[in-house]
């Protein structure tokens, strides 16, 4: 896709309303010519559509134009250790469709994965009547490091047997479309920057509480990833606490305030008659996870309560350093955690407020994730929006190519 | 200053040896005719200067021509709470004289220090046979948060009575020239990034040992200061003791291991009779300093080794977490602190390597500040630089326009 095309185009797709091209004009620094140029390539493509006529400034009422949304569909997966968020979106990442499964197993590699999640996407096509060709682009986020630039996994010890498995690649070949990794906490912090970017969120912070902690930083309004791309493992920071981690080392937040951490600790309370909600919910399941104890505190059990308050203060607390270091101007509760809602975001603020210099909190917020479960599969949709656009350009006007062109209409 | 003319200044600048026109032409863009006018004007303005004959390329051997670093002086200042060194360097930065007076207590107000060190400027200027107008521009750090944009002191529990000063006008009106102003840990980390840009030092934590403990964040290249300008403030991370901090929290890692917190320990060990060398010192002194406790441990005091190795310990333990967090390439230690090289530096390292994940430190590299003592006036005068050539050009221009034109050489 020529470079001043793509920049027309994104330049509409960017407009949340139709535009003129007197408009174009001004927001690309080409002249009217070159943009009417463009506009034809785009419109004969149809990834542009001729929207109805604007207002006039005095002369002939102005012909506006949309970018078409409807030009094909970007995939969004938002993959976790036991379940996954599959995503159709349009191509302003719009979510039409979307399904959820909890029939996954990471442990079991990435080949049966990826295959499970190719089967889910087949019947999420089916089901809507979509062709597997209108897939213009793959974005994904894993529950781990990801070689942002090379679309590897990285060495995952929650996901054994994914060490430089080329994910990437995997969906490339599936879909004869590009395709983007990152890690899954990445593609929430994106999503949430990108839908609330009028909110300040250049500095920010997302948490994503689930069975793992991790953090996606936004910095200067872009995702930072660090020298080795394995920025915002904050799971692993110590708390000072004697619980042995599975990363070998101990007092890790992750070992103490994560969803696997607090499963267990209310399975000992439920055995030891500390709470009949979770007994009985150990009953039914003969294990608790995370969600349970969130359903829990919905039943409002004090004990549930308590254990998600204390999981919010130890996460609060780490958070308070990090707010003293990286003075950021939001922070965003996100993962199967915030959707325990108030409880788990008070304590959090309630321990950043107590330990981080009020400088530094002076202009903070602090607040749930505004995309919620489909955080991550909206952002790996955006993850993977440029690139997608790119493609269904250059699908579309090849084939405009093989095909005869339009009559001029008589001028 | 025209900003063609800047770009060949700053081309000039940048390069390590003597450069022809020819090389300015590739390095700007610009076309021979434009380059040539500019270094005319820069030959005239003496900001650049004609060095010797370059070598041949098959015709006439080109004018090759320098930067000229001694059109004026810069003067750089690292303020700290008991004491200041100022330089004054070229219009490179390299520092030329400098100064260290440690008869400044910040706790006095602005003025009072700020005139204290007006008064050192004098000396050094008086001492070197240098004038007040050979000043183009001055770049300060002061030991704590700084509002970056507008050169005014924020809050600082630690200087009363500067809050919302205005610093940097004061050296504007003193010198008639312009001023930066910034936290003295970004000042030391800005210097030590340009001075070490060659290995890798695009995501560095600076941290700074001193009375306090403060960290400069360089992020993809650039000091990063954080929503509100108050990032790095690493000294009042909690790391779980009970010690209280001036700050009214508790446990704040400056309180146990900042400056004051070691000189406090030490005296207690001269008191109860655990370190000679210790009791000697304070007994000579009525009071202890960081200084007189590296002093200590240059006398190979092991009660001494032992206060600055659980120093780097903690120092270390708060890194470790910032390392999974932030995920930098280099992390340097310096302030007063890093004076007592490696028995500092050895714990930290231990302390980051046990705690962070070992993804994250894969190609991580812990050293001391490779410009000491001099970071802080050495970053202080890089703050400064480009808008101090700008200045000396501007003046030095006028002065050309007032004086006739140097008569054309017959061609």
């Amino acid at each position: 896709m020529p470079r001043a095309t793509e920049q027309v185009l994104k330049a509409m797709r960017l407009s949340k309303t139709p535009v003129s091209k007197a408009e174009l004009v001004r927001r690309t620094n080409y002249n009217l010519a070159t943009v009417t140029g463009h506009v034809e390539t785009l419109l004969r493509s149809r990834l542009a559509l001729e929207a109805e006529k604007g207002l006039s400034s005095g002369g002939r009422k102005p012909q506006m134009l949309v970018f078409n949304a409807e030009a094909g569909n970007i995939v969004g997966i938002d993959l976790e250790s036991t379940h996954v968020r599959i995503g159709l979106t349009d191509l302003r990442c719009n979510v039409l469709h979307s399904v959820c499964s909890d029939d996954i197993d990471v442990a079991k590699g990435p080949i049966d994965v990826l295959e499970r999640i190719k089967e889910l996407i087949a019947g999420l096509l089916r089901d809507n009547h979509l062709k597997s060709s209108n897939i213009k682009g793959v974005g994904m986020g894993v529950p781990g490091p990801v070689k942002y630039s090379s679309g590897l996994a990285a060495s995952l010890s929650i996901m054994p047997g994914w060490d430089r498995f080329p994910i990437a690649d995997f969906w490339r070949r599936a879909f004869r479309c590009p395709c983007q990794i990152d890690n899954n906490v990445y593609t929430m912090a994106l999503g949430e920057q990108t839908v609330e970017s009028d909110v300040g969120s250049d500095n920010m912070i997302f948490v994503k509480v689930g069975n793992g902690i991790g953090a996606g930083i936004i910095c200067n309004g872009k995702p930072y990833r660090g020298a080795t791309e394995t920025a915002g493992e904050i799971g692993h920071i110590n708390i000072g606490h004697d619980t042995l981690c599975y990363c070998g080392n101990r007092g890790c937040l992750e070992a103490v305030a994560g969803g696997r951490a607090i499963a267990a600790r209310a399975e000992q309370l439920a055995r030891d008659g500390t709470s009949k909600v979770l007994a009985s919910k150990l009953s039914a399941k003969q294990q608790l996870c995370l969600a349970d104890v969130i359903q829990a505190v919905e039943d409002t059990d004090p004990t549930a309560v308590e254990l998600m308050r204390n999981c919010g203060i130890a996460i609060g607390g780490v958070l308070a350093g990090l707010v003293n270091f990286f003075n950021p101007s939001r922070i965003v509760v996100g993962g199967v955690g915030s959707q325990v809602g108030d409880v788990l975001l008070a304590s959090v603020r309630q321990a950043v407020y107590k330990n981080s210099l009020p400088l530094a909190t002076r202009d903070l917020t602090i607040q749930n994730s505004y995309l919620g479960v489909n955080a991550g599969l909206v952002g790996a949709a955006i993850l993977a929006a440029d690139e997608s656009v790119r493609h269904a350009f250059s699908i579309a006007n090849a084939q405009c190519e093989r095909e005869p062109l339009r009559p001029k209409k008589p001028s």
